[in-house]
């Protein structure tokens, strides 16, 4: 049995009685039934995937994995590759969205280079390269199979060191120009749909970008035939290093009952790989939000996903899952410190 | 010219020079223009507001206004009346849904009996009481015109109160335990649409109750007859005191250039009462989610806003105002924090 196999069968399945106590709780407190509606469900999921009634959600991470991707030469992205190692060098100095967005929400970022062309040396970058950016898929794999699963371990060892330094939320977040193509041709590789359902303007492309960003999805798909049952593969012919890196993220998480916050599409492609190769890691995702990308909303429905925000984000970087941990931290606020009809002597509904 | 008239009167128009410098900064920063999406737009809104780029959003309070209700005795609500005071003694000790949140996003919580049908003292309560209860709408007025207009005082004096403190925000919050039937009734007073479409469960009412409800509506509208030119006549006739004085808190707070967060159906009764009261209150407003009360939607359409967020919450208290703080910090981060293109050394898009 290989690693990724190993981990993958050991994500737990959710914990029913938790979820139990944590509606019974809800129940008990100062507000009417079900009021808080959508953060209800979410305190509910929470208990289930950590077997407590009121799991602490920070520390919290947020994982930006940066690669490359070789598509770029087919002009689908609006800015040149070189913006990858500029915007880790960003990260690295704290100028980009999400640094920002992570200082105000509280919550660490760790920046990974999981596959960046060119090499960069800084104390606080974690370098997890495979290779360096990932072929053109339009006329080779994205990368070996034995690279994909090497991408996929280095995703779980990651989580594992961030749990291991006592995070109990981890946000998927990521860095790579180029990275809305390999995400959507990943989409369409799982969803059967066809191209232009799920493409769209990434950073900014117009339309002529737009028509080569589709012509070279579907010229991939046409080369690589890449078969649904088989992720790994997927990831190989159509895929991304950092989004590779980030489905093994969700894998490690979910064996060790993280709960992982996904962000916008290119998060989406790796949660996707993910529960493909693992469908209980499903049970571990959050859906911080629904991005602007028209593939995001197919991704969240496939998974069965109600996103918490919905603010027509399509920056990525992680912003989207950084901009929803407050409403974690305030569901935990709700669990911890709220009273009781009980304990308060509030009466409860006429009816009851 | 009455005071009320004054207030009116001194609410200045937006700042466009400001709202273009702010979104000239936005473009400035390290993420695809525009990526963002409804932040940026709150952003620029809030430069408007206050005539700053980046004005700071804390201190924040939520101003949680309590009244009772006559319409009670129609059997409108699932709770009993008593709930009231109850509820507002948990406020004060701090352990409601209002509490927890407001803490969890760094705001302050001030309470405020307006017209509680019980006298309470706790050295935290701000006692501004117009009358101890409404007059039940479907047999009298809820409220003497005076009464109304005082209730509106004492909400400006709230505002100009708070902004002396230092609030660069406030928040709508309110209690009342039947409370959403004056919403709804001002609601089909200003929009003169049936009933019906305006009404929800509130806190959880059946389907007698939701009857009920509607019927009591009805009734009182048939009564008052309110005519919608005249808001402090639709107040008098159904209003709520902690609605009126959550009108006077808009109509305060707009006249200071001071950022208000409407909360759920009966925050946004007080502000269509204000708009109605003086137009330009309506700039100074930030939406910050949109309820499970049908009638809700209207009121955002009606103001032509656009929510925050969308959680399906039908609690009160100001609940959703304090979820969508962390948003409003999340931009002043943005706009403060985030390098440019020109500092970080990041190229443009291919195209520029």
């Amino acid at each position: 049995m290989s690693r990724i196999e190993a981990v993958a069968r050991a994500i737990p399945p959710l914990d029913a009685a938790a979820a139990e106590r944590a509606q019974q709780h809800l129940n008990s407190l100062t507000k009417p039934l079900g009021s808080l509606g959508q953060l209800e469900e979410v305190a509910v999921q929470l208990a289930a995937m950590t077997g407590e009634v009121a799991p602490p959600v920070s520390p919290a991470t947020v994982i930006v994995v940066a690669g490359d991707h070789g598509v770029t030469a087919e002009g689908v992205s609006a800015y040149p590759s070189e913006v990858t190692p500029q915007m880790v060098l960003n990260f690295l100095h704290g100028g980009a969205a999400i640094n920002a967005l992570s200082r105000c929400a509280g919550a660490g970022v760790r920046v990974v280079d999981a596959g960046m062309a060119v090499d960069l040396e800084h104390p606080d970058l974690t370098v997890r390269k495979v290779r360096r950016g990932t072929g053109n898929m339009c006329r080779e794999l994205a990368m070996t199979r034995e690279e994909a699963e090497q991408a996929i371990c280095h995703g779980i060892d990651l989580a594992n060191e961030e749990v291991d330094r006592g995070a109990r939320v981890i946000a998927l977040g990521e860095m790579g120009i180029g990275n809305t193509t390999p995400s959507a041709a990943i989409l369409a590789a799982f969803s059967g749909r066809t191209v232009e359902q799920l493409i769209g303007r990434g950073t900014g492309l117009d339309d002529q970008g737009l028509r080569r960003k589709a012509d070279a999805i579907r010229r991939a798909l046409e080369l690589h035939h890449p078969d649904p049952e088989d992720p790994i593969g997927v990831l190989s012919a159509v895929g991304g290093l950092e989004i590779a890196v980030m489905a093994g993220i969700v894998l490690g998480a979910a064996a060790r009952r993280i709960p992982v916050l996904m962000d916008g599409l290119i998060t989406g492609a790796a949660v996707l790989t993910a529960v493909r190769i693992a469908p209980a890691a499903r049970n571990y995702i959050i859906a911080s939000h629904r991005s602007a990308e028209p593939g995001h909303a197919v991704m969240l429905e496939m998974l069965g996903l109600k996103p918490l925000l919905q603010l027509g984000l399509r920056l990525g970087e992680g912003t989207g899952a950084a901009l929803a941990m407050p409403l974690l931290q305030a569901i935990h606020r709700v669990m911890t410190e709220m009273a009781t009809f009980g304990s308060a002597g509030v009466s409860g509904p006429v009816e009851a």
